[in-house]
C-alpha cells in the first residue's frame, strides 16, 4: 500500500513527509482494549511537542484538538503538514502558551488519519488498511492511549489540559478518568454530553458519507486517486461548518451574492452558486484533501457517544470526580455548543465544591470563536497557566 | 407513464386518485412567463378550497404551503391525500379560519409535486416527465399563478392571505406585486430576503439529493418502484428537520436514548442508532413516499431566490408598495427564520406607514411552531380575520 494509492484518502501515511511529527509506538505484546471491548494492536500515536519538560516534569501541558484537527497545534503548513497549527496564534515563545516556560504536547486522536492509528492504519492481520474493519473508538479511548504517551513521555500530572469543541470533551474526561494526573482544565466550547441536536447533525454528515458510491462501504483505500468519498465528506462538512459558524457572520461575509454575477441567465439556474455555497464548497473540497472520510465518520460517532456520566451513575457523581481547577469557557454565539452547556459544567464544578470560573468569548463567529478569537483567549488562558 | 412507473418518485399523478383536488387549467394558447425567462406550457394548478364565495366576492382567504405541503390544508388523509391538512386545526366550521364564513383557497405551488405543474409533469414537447428540463421558478411566478387561479375563482381581492415558512414568502410577494388585490396579510416565520444560512442549509439538501446515484441527474421517473433517490431526499430533509425543530425539543423527546437498548454490542457500532437518529430517518424516508425530489430541489431553489428587493430598488421600497394590513408573527425558538426577521417585517411595514402589529409564539418547538402552536396562533388569527 503506498502513499500513491491512499490518494482516493487525504489521510497522512507512513512514508509521507513526517513533518514535526514524533511517533510512540505502543508495547507490542498485547493489545490496547476500547470501550467496545475491542483489543486494538500495533497503535501508534503520532504527536508534536513544543518547549522542554523541566526535570520534574511540573511543566506539561497537554493540548487536545477537535474533529478535523490533528498534532499540528502550532507550526507553518509545509512538508508533512498540509494546515498551519490550528492554535497557531496561542501557542509559542511569548505566546499565551508560552513555549520558553511549558512543555506542550498535542497528539492527532486514536481514530485520526494524520499519523495516529485510525481507518487508513494498516490492520495487523493483512497489512492493508482497517477500512470498514475500523472499531469504534470513544473520548476516553482517545484519552487512555494520551495517557500511554504522557507515560512515555515522563509526564505524571499535566499542569494544564486545554482543548474545544471535541477538545474539550477530552479535558473533562482526562479530568474525570485521571483526577490525580491533572492540575487544572480549560474546556472550551463543549459539554459533558453529547445532545440530541448535535447527535442529529454529525449522523446526517455519516449518512451523506454512506449516499457516495466512492465510499465503497468504507473499503475505498484501493481506489484510484481521486476515486474516493471526496464528495459525501464535502457534504457531511458543509452540514458541520454552517453549524461551526453563526447566521450574522453568513449574513455579512457572504450575504445573497450570488458567483459569476452579471450573467442574468445563471440567476435562475438550478446549480447556480450563491458565495456561500461556494464558501461551503471550498471548506468541504478541502477537507477531502487532508482527512479521511473514515476518520471523520469514527471520530463523529466517538463524539455523538460522548457522555461523562456513561458507567459512572449520575453526571453530578461523574463530574466530582474532578479534583482540578477549572476555567470554562464559552462563546456567545455558539449555535453548535451553545453557552448554555459550558454554563452548565461551570455550575455542576462549584456545586461539587470545586474551584472553577466561566468566561464567556463574546463573539458573532460561532462555535469556531475557539480558533478566531485569540485576542479574548489569551488573557485568561495565560492567567489561568500562571496560577 | 402510468403511475406504477413512477413509483420512483412521491409524485400525485393524474390517474391517482384526485381527493379533493380541483384542476384550473392555464389558457394553452401560451406560455406562462417566468422570471427565469422561460415560458411554461400546458401549466395546471391543483387547489382545495373550503366554504362558499359570497355573492359580492369579498370574503376570500388565501392559505399559502410551505416546501413540502400542498393544497390540503385542512382535511383527514385519505384517498388522494397522503398526510392530513397542515393547517387541519386551523381551518374548518367554527375554528379560527370559520369555513362557515370565509371562502378559504390553497392550491398546490407551482413546480409541486400534488398536481401542479412541476418536474414530474409531462413535459408538453413529449409528454416525458420534465425530470432535468424543468425550469427553475421563484416565489413571483408561484403567486402569479396563483393569481391566474384567482381570476379563474372570480375572486378579485383576498380579504387575508396567509401563510408561514416559504407560504408566508408568497404573502409577501402577493402583497408587494398585487397590493390592491390584498387588503391583509398574515406572514408567519418568514423573511423578506433569504439569509446566507437559509442558502446554505437548502443548498446542503440539493448536493444530498445530487450525491444520490439513483437520482440519476434528475431523469428517475423510468426507474422501477422503490428505484429512486429516496436516500438523497432522505438526507435532505434531515438537513431541514434539524433546523425546523429546536435543541430544547431534541433534548426533552430524545436525550440520549439509544435504539434497541440492552444489547450491549450495539452501543459501539458505527451504524447504531440513537432515537434521534430513527427520528430523522423516519421523517425523511417517510417524505420519500408522497414528495418528489425534484419538487424538492426546485421549490428549494425558489426559496434560495427569495428577495422581495430583486428588481425593485431598495428593501424599503419594495415593502412600500404593499397597502394590505398585517399581523406579522414569530416563533421565539425558530433557528431557521429567527424572529428577529419578522419583527424587521412589521418594523420595515411601519416605517413605511403601515399598519402592522407583531405578535410572538412563545413555543420551543422551533419553526415548526407555526404547524403545531395552534392555541396561540388562533386568537390573533381569528381576531385578524374579524377586523
Amino acid at each position: 500500500m503506498t502513499s500513491d494509492a491512499l490518494a482516493a484518502s487525504g489521510a497522512w501515511m507512513p512514508g509521507d513527509p513526517p513533518g514535526r511529527r514524533q511517533f510512540h509506538v505502543f508495547a507490542t505484546d498485547r493489545g490496547f482494549a476500547l470501550d467496545s471491548g475491542v483489543a486494538l494492536r500495533d497503535v501508534t500515536l503520532a504527536y508534536e511537542t513544543w518547549g522542554t519538560l523541566d526535570p520534574d516534569a511540573a511543566n506539561a501541558v497537554l493540548l487536545c484538538h477537535a474533529w478535523t484537527g490533528d498534532s499540528h497545534a502550532a507550526g507553518r503548513a509545509g512538508r508533512g503538514h498540509p494546515t498551519p497549527g490550528w492554535w497557531e496564534g496561542m501557542v509559542g515563545p511569548g505566546r499565551p502558551i508560552d513555549t520558553n516556560h511549558w512543555f506542550v504536547v498535542c497528539s492527532n486522536v486514536l481514530g485520526g488519519c494524520q499519523g495516529t492509528t485510525g481507518p487508513a492504519s494498516p490492520h495487523p492481520a493483512d497489512g492493508r488498511p482497517y477500512g470498514s474493519r475500523f472499531p469504534v473508538i470513544t473520548i476516553r479511548d482517545m484519552v487512555r492511549a494520551q495517557a500511554r504517551l504522557a507515560d512515555h513521555l515522563g509526564v505524571t500530572t499535566w499542569r494544564a489540559v486545554l482543548g474545544g469543541s471535541m477538545g474539550g470533551m477530552q479535558v473533562l474526561e482526562w479530568a474525570i478518568t485521571y483526577p490525580d494526573r491533572v492540575r487544572s482544565i480549560l474546556p472550551i466550547a463543549t459539554c459533558m454530553q453529547s445532545t440530541a441536536q448535535q447527535i442529529a447533525w454529525g449522523a446526517i454528515g455519516r449518512r451523506a458519507i454512506a449516499l457516495d458510491p466512492r465510499w465503497r462501504g468504507g473499503d475505498y483505500y484501493d481506489a484510484a486517486p481521486g476515486d474516493g468519498p471526496a464528495e459525501g465528506l464535502a457534504i457531511a462538512r458543509m452540514v458541520a461548518q454552517v453549524t461551526f459558524r453563526s447566521d450574522n457572520v453568513f449574513t455579512d461575509r457572504f450575504g445573497r451574492d450570488l458567483t459569476d454575477r452579471g450573467r442574468h441567465g445563471d440567476t435562475f439556474g438550478l446549480w447556480q452558486q450563491f458565495e456561500v455555497e461556494r464558501y461551503l464548497e471550498h471548506h468541504g473540497t478541502k477537507l477531502g484533501r487532508r482527512f479521511d472520510a473514515n476518520s471523520y465518520l469514527v471520530i463523529g460517532k466517538a463524539m455523538d457517544l460522548h457522555d461523562v456520566a456513561r458507567g459512572r451513575g449520575a453526571l453530578a457523581r461523574a463530574m466530582g470526580r474532578i479534583t482540578a481547577e477549572a476555567v470554562v469557557v464559552g462563546i456567545s454565539s455558539d449555535m453548535l455548543y451553545p453557552s448554555y452547556q459550558q454554563r452548565q459544567i461551570d455550575e455542576l464544578l462549584r456545586s461539587e465544591g470545586l474551584k472553577s470560573e466561566y468566561v464567556e468569548v463574546s463573539s458573532p463567529h460561532g462555535h469556531d470563536g475557539f480558533l478566531i478569537e485569540f485576542d479574548q483567549l489569551a488573557e485568561p488562558i495565560a492567567a489561568f497557566l500562571e496560577r
